[in-house]
């Protein structure tokens, strides 16, 4: 991507780590030679040529040489923004000034791959004053290749308790003068070492859920207008479980995620778009399940809960064996409380239009109507939901639109994707929405 | 309410918002002046006529005027305290100067509400150098208007990510001279605008849990010795709901909550008193169940856990499809492992005279039991469940009975539903004990 | 044991606190007397005779005679580290006071304990100023009875708000000059008086879980290098539930658990060490439960998923009342993801062992992988697990084996346990590996 700096993006979907060096193949540069000329969904919007844990101590020299010539061939194509990691750590000088020569060369303008290079990743880090000492680097690295100064942003893993700590003083630090913080872009959990340095078990070996953390990162992210970013997901054959690890931390307002291959790439570069179609939910007692659409009728093929029509007319809703007689309205009733819908992005635009409208025309707050038939072992009961949208509702929902917007604004690579997925008019509406 | 300040609340329950001034209603007070004359278990502990968020932008003007002839009106014989909610925002000027000068208006002596203002909420809030910015804003108003210094209180709402991390700060910088931050006494979370400037989504719209924002609200009070309050609960319909709400809250020290209707108020002014009936908890494997008392026997009707004896005496429980054969002191184990027990005000009550009792003869630890017949699939067991109570767990325990006696010292209007709620008898040892 | 300063543990896995004075028994010292003599597994790694809560305030000057004669007869052989709890609150000077005045007898050398005592407990502190206040006394008391500078070692109790926020600040307070902060050691909850403090309630009185208070102290101990220590579990008979407990605290780091009795101790040496045995989980969609081995298969018995083979050698599996009709290796895939292993001390050896050879052929990563032939009604299927191992998966693993190392260096009295418990030839081979 070329050189926009200081960064543009608003949300970063994807962060996607290519090994800079593999040993034993002819072209050692390979993963990040075909990283590099990915495009639309399978390309991140942030790659990072990793010369750190995902490539050999012994090839890292050879991984800076790769990330220079394949970032000079392919960057000034590359639709998203090149971000590469370099060797760091709180507790070690010698790895500090290793990653500080492999900046310097990677940002050389002689080598030229520096106009393609968007900022630097870096680990390990600790305390602020740790974070302070990598940001000098980067300011001496601008000033000694003459570059803008603040034009190399600064990206960093959080993977030890101490910098979790510091995501709570980063806000306050970030204006001062001795400082150039501000170049400050990406803030990422690294679960692996964090566990390792908070020295937490788990019987199987698999990761603790790091709640706080995330959290945390997510909170000092929004106090320093900064971006949040989730670690890597082991476990690449398990879809299912990326797609809930991130419906989790969206919820937490943690957008992005480290992604470790093209497919999850494409995962997390579609996960927090809103759907093409909405669905409706319904809440069985034991779980969520997603009803059927059938020809207009919201079908739930289950038995964890049950219906049927008494002789008397009313109505028998069995929930985890326990039984109650309801009559029309008192089932109506409970239904609405069990269901829920998922609105599409067709839907929040319509939402979001009406409520422009409303408040030109001087309503503070309007009533939003979603209706559906819902089929419960072929008993059928019509259901309409209201919610109420004010001002903050409104706002509020505006995020997934103005992610939209943002990914339609940055990657033009994705735009024929994104009319494939929505249509050509969802698309044209939902980027002039609420501007 | 009359304006006995500072603020001699130890507990808030409830914090109702009204709009001031509503469009298009011959008058426009109408929701103020009714909320105004709320009394009892419907009227809240802290009532919010809402110039910000509740009332349309176009309308704050009147709203004003309309606090001001309400609140001078009826304020005098309201049971709760006065805190009307003005505009803020930490990133606008002109927003807070305009927040300034509503406050003022309203405080202004000659207009005859102040003396039952109690204070103001000022949302939006973001780091502590703009809680200050507020605070210094009622140090003039006193001044200007000849209040007495700091007795206006302020209370804020929490809805950003910087202002969720003043609460870490709080405690350290409410005693520097340069402010007059003691005024503080809510810290309320605002869950729906705090979701915004998060950037969290979650698929059906639906607000997320926020865990870690509500313990870090509470225990920001607790360090500072003031209240926290949890966000509104949108879902008007949903009583179980917004009980489930409370009771998680309360876990976390969070005792008071928004409420929207003064059937919310209800709701929230009753949830966090011990019950009137003890009742007792069976964990069935799939979920916690109340069980039903019959005649003195505590009936567990459901079938998700069975229980046979054997021609042998045994017993043969069934728990989830897995089947156990006890003896009888097996059975009563398993038994006292799955139930436990909600004591009521009485029960409580009960045990702090107990410990009183024991404590002044010398001793520091007794064992409180509680006795039960407990039926399932028609066979009947004996429990008796014992409960070593110190000072510490009398303390813990203690909790209840002090709100319990905060609520009847302040608001004598609850009196008589408090009494028909326990009778008399349990009121006046409730009243009593532990002092 | 003897004084051995600064402490030299890195993991403490049981704090077990005994009353020092009981009345009404012959020896008011008969419970420390009892407890300095445990030994092996029964033995706690940190003991605390409990000057405070578990002792009536007007025992607690028998209680300081007590354990200076207990801990002058018995603490030369005791086989953990001696730290006796003294009496301390944030808000009171007296009873501050008189904790120093404990602490200064107990250490005084002419007393004959203080050679064996490790370091104190400090209950009740507040912000980190009040934690200098006892820090300084420590001094003192080194200074006054001739002790080296910083020999004792100093622990506290978090159990307010204020000293939950205090603990984000303790690594960068500890390095300065006019504190000897340096002598921290650990950082224990109690969740009794944190609940007060907090006035948090539950309807029946058990103790909320405190997640968020768990993992600010474990990250507090993170970056501060100090030692995470869990509350009391009060309910002594519930071994399943003591066990979770620590299992969740595992996960956030916190390796140690108070005890309260010696039962409770051998629970708590025993749990974080990895198992003897390796097993399977199977996850049933209800819940996760272990496959049982028989004759080198792992069966499922239960009956909340069900598997058939159909007679076109396709296969049915059905998950709570949900059939999927699958081929061989969508049934393989499935089971795969529906099971996880549990290693036992011996495989984590042995993939240790294997990836530092792999590192010293120049290999930075290996699959390692884990087979087993799962039965499920009869149906048997081989399964393979595959897990990418790099130097962060390896140092990750380290952990319980750093930790098994630490008890095997600091408690020689266990050593004929953990040889019986593992056998000779891997507990040889888990003290060398990784070193």
């Amino acid at each position: 991507m070329s050189s926009s700096r200081p960064y543009n993006r608003e949300f970063v979907r994807t962060f996607f780590t290519s090994p800079t060096a593999v040993e034993g193949e002819d072209d050692s540069a390979k993963m990040i030679r075909s990283a590099a000329q990915l495009r639309g969904m399978k390309a991140p919007d942030v790659w990072v040529p990793d010369n750190e844990d995902a490539t050999a101590p012994n090839m890292r020299a050879e991984g800076v040489e790769n990330i220079v010539s394949v970032v000079a061939e392919h960057g000034a194509d590359f639709p998203g923004e090149i971000h590469p990691r370099v060797v760091w750590h709180r507790e070690s000088p010698t790895t500090r000034y290793q990653g500080f020569q492999q900046m310097l060369e990677i940002a050389d303008p002689d080598n030229g791959a520096v106009d393609h290079i968007d900022g630097f990743v870096i680990p390990e880090v600790g305390d602020l004053d740790d974070w302070k000492k990598a940001d000098e680097f980067f300011t001496i690295i601008e000033h000694e290749h003459g570059l803008e100064a603040g034009s190399l942003s600064m990206s960093v893993i959080v993977e030890s308790g101490e910098a979790e700590l510091a995501l709570g003083d980063l806000r306050a630090e970030m204006g001062k003068p001795s400082n150039n913080l501000e170049r400050l872009f990406l803030l990422v959990d690294g679960e692996v070492d964090y566990t390792k340095d908070m020295r937490a078990m788990t019987p199987t070996g698999e990761l603790p859920p790091w709640p706080e953390l995330r959290h945390n990162t997510s909170r000092g992210a929004s106090a320093a207008n900064l971006i949040a970013v989730d670690g890597p997901y082991d476990d690449i054959r398990d879809v299912e479980g990326y797609r809930e690890r991130m419906e989790e931390n969206r919820a937490k307002g943690m957008t992005g995620i480290w992604s470790l291959t093209p497919g999850q790439v494409v995962e997390a570069n579609t996960a927090p778009l809103p759907p093409k179609e909405g669905r409706w939910l319904l809440d069985t007692g034991e779980t969520e399940v997603e009803l059927t659409s059938q020809d207009g009728t919201e079908v739930y093929a289950g038995d964890d809960l049950s219906l049927a029509e008494a002789d008397d007319g009313a109505y028998v809703l069995t929930v985890a064996g326990n039984e109650q007689r309801l009559d029309e309205d008192e089932l109506r009733d409970e239904l609405l409380d069990r269901t829920s819908y998922v609105p599409s992005m067709s839907d929040i635009v319509d939402s979001m239009e009406e409520f422009e409208a409303a408040k030109e025309a001087g309503k503070g707050a309007i009533a939003m109507t979603q209706s559906a038939t819902v089929e419960i072992d072929g008993v059928e009961v019509e259901l309409s939901k209201d919610r109420m949208w004010d001002e903050a509702t409104y706002q509020a929902a505006q995020t997934p639109i103005t992610l939209f917007q943002d990914v339609y604004a940055n990657r033009p690579d994705q735009h024929e994707e994104l009319e494939e997925m929505y249509g050509a008019d969802v698309v044209e509406r939902a980027t002039s929405v609420g501007n």
